[in-house]
């Protein structure tokens, strides 16, 4: 028979580790279902992370194992899966069902049913913390190249061009980020973006345009990446011009933006433009559903509000439990 | 003539401090005001936060130090004052004023004004993140002996109990951690709580009522603390049954809420229950003016929730300094 579990977790980002540290503390009975092998979620993607207070100037990776270690060490329960798709069934654990029955006067409660690809999985409620991914260029190339040339991670990436010349794509935090990151190892570093401005924080852009081997690339964008067995070149585009130029380069990493990770969540609740639509406690379209992190609709997207959503998400869960 | 501020925050807790950091990273010319000679706020108070995420068990005092100094590295600045009053006042710098006339039509814009006990300051923007403070019992006995064997942070003054029996009046989080955290210095520790089950989260409730040298005293309140140069007495009354008795104590620890720091501020914007009103993103009533942490109203107040509040209403005031 399957276990049904007080909660939950889908995603091990901030947000999910955040919710199975309050839910361990708080005694419920989690399960945290998470697809990679490595916890931390977006985090993971960036080299440093100094806007997390407390913890100035730490790397991504480091900040999700301390992350991880914290759920850890308060005994949360997790698993690698890949969630497929939820749904509402009825409670088939005969003494949770008799005790149900008796307080809700006979009517057949629902529980959440969680498809994995490996497992199914049953829960009283769901925290959805499935985060976001990076958002690909769609061009010629792009696939072609992934992994030789064209990359989504200068984190991860970067130190494969030491001393080569690598493009970043984009102009938001991450892309300047990106570029800063990178001109500490590389010999030069285009910042190709399409507009005439960076959208990255103030002191962001200061920092990357007084940076002498980053030059940017106003007002363009990337219509090919070409090359034989790895990426060689860009064809780039001048917006404002039509001027079309070929720049060679050893890498290109691609930053501009996240999509959510909601596929498998797609006529279960209510959504706007892929995200899962909550305010601040989380509560979804569907009771005892709750989704924390970059995955719901909401005004920042930064780890520390990821973390508070698992928090909030937990409280509501807390709540549901105990007035179902 | 006045310095006109990007930004003034008011308050040093998990959410001034957070706001700050977020505002030194978007350049934003920031002062914070802070009525204490310690940051850190309600952390302070707490003995061992352990739902920080990635600094589990870490020291309050400890963890507002790390805040403190992650807002210092950023080269955020400080001032010690007490905030009375925020009113909105014509803009006065001239060159400021120039160029707010000509993007406004001549309409004479407004900023904020802050009087402080020692001085008057001006910001375009303000960050409220004054948090919240003890309540009382408001019994006969708790001010004579407020700091003479009444305490309001075990924290801070656990120490001078060693060997000796304290109790502790509350049934929430705080109180429990708090006999908890006293019962491994004092010798025995009384948890009076006048419900007959805690509010407390469930893991703390098993830790509690596992710990040998805690007694909790159920359905009972204080109605008078007895001494005469310092507490010796608590005269106590069990609410179901009526009876009254003598509790000898060295100390009581009174852990019964909290109330928000938010006096300076009525009349000004709009309030519920003394919580400025403000949704996620920190808006209050009075645009430009933001609420962050446990002074706004909220679902959850969590050194989490507070600090993402710092990061939300930062990035509301740049908003709002982009628009105006």
């Amino acid at each position: 028979m399957t276990e049904v579990f007080d909660l939950i977790i889908i995603g091990a980002g901030p947000a999910g580790l955040t919710a199975a540290i309050y839910a361990q503390r708080a005694k419920l009975r989690t399960l945290v279902i998470e697809k990679e092998f490595i916890s931390g979620g977006q985090m993971l993607n960036t080299w440093e992370v100094d806007n997390y207070p407390g913890l100035p100037g730490i790397s991504g990776m480091d900040l999700g194992e301390r992350f991880r270690q914290h759920a850890d060490a308060l005994g949360a329960a997790f698993v690698k899966d890949t969630v497929q798709e939820i749904c509402e069934v009825p409670i088939a654990e005969p003494e949770l069902l008799r005790a149900a029955e008796l307080s809700m006067g006979g009517n057949r409660p629902m529980i959440k049913e969680i498809h994995g690809r490996k497992k199914t999985y049953q829960a009283r409620t769901v925290i959805i913390a499935s985060g976001a991914a990076h958002k690909k260029l769609g061009v010629p190339g792009e696939e072609k190249f992934a992994g030789a040339g064209v990359s989504y991670c200068a984190t991860c990436d970067g130190a494969f061009y030491r001393g080569k010349v690598t493009a970043v794509v984009g102009g938001g935090d991450v892309a300047v980020e990106d570029a800063i990151y990178l001109s500490r190892m590389c010999e030069r570093v285009y910042l190709i973006h399409r507009r005439d401005e960076l959208r990255a924080a103030a002191l962001l852009q200061e920092k990357v345009l007084s940076q002498d081997n980053i030059t940017v690339i106003w007002d363009t964008i990337v219509e090919e990446i070409l090359g034989i067995d790895a990426a060689e070149e860009l064809s780039l585009k001048n917006k404002k011009t039509g001027e079309t130029k070929k720049l060679s380069v050893d890498g290109v990493f691609i930053a501009v933006g996240i999509e959510p990770n909601s596929g498998a969540f797609e006529g279960f609740l209510e959504m706007d433009h892929g995200y899962i639509c909550a305010g601040e406690t989380g509560e979804t379209s569907v009771p005892g559903v709750f989704a924390a992190g970059d995955i719901r609709t909401k005004p920042m997207r930064q780890i520390i509000t990821a973390a508070a959503d698992g928090a909030n998400a937990v409280a509501g869960a807390e709540r549901y439990l105990m007035e179902s």
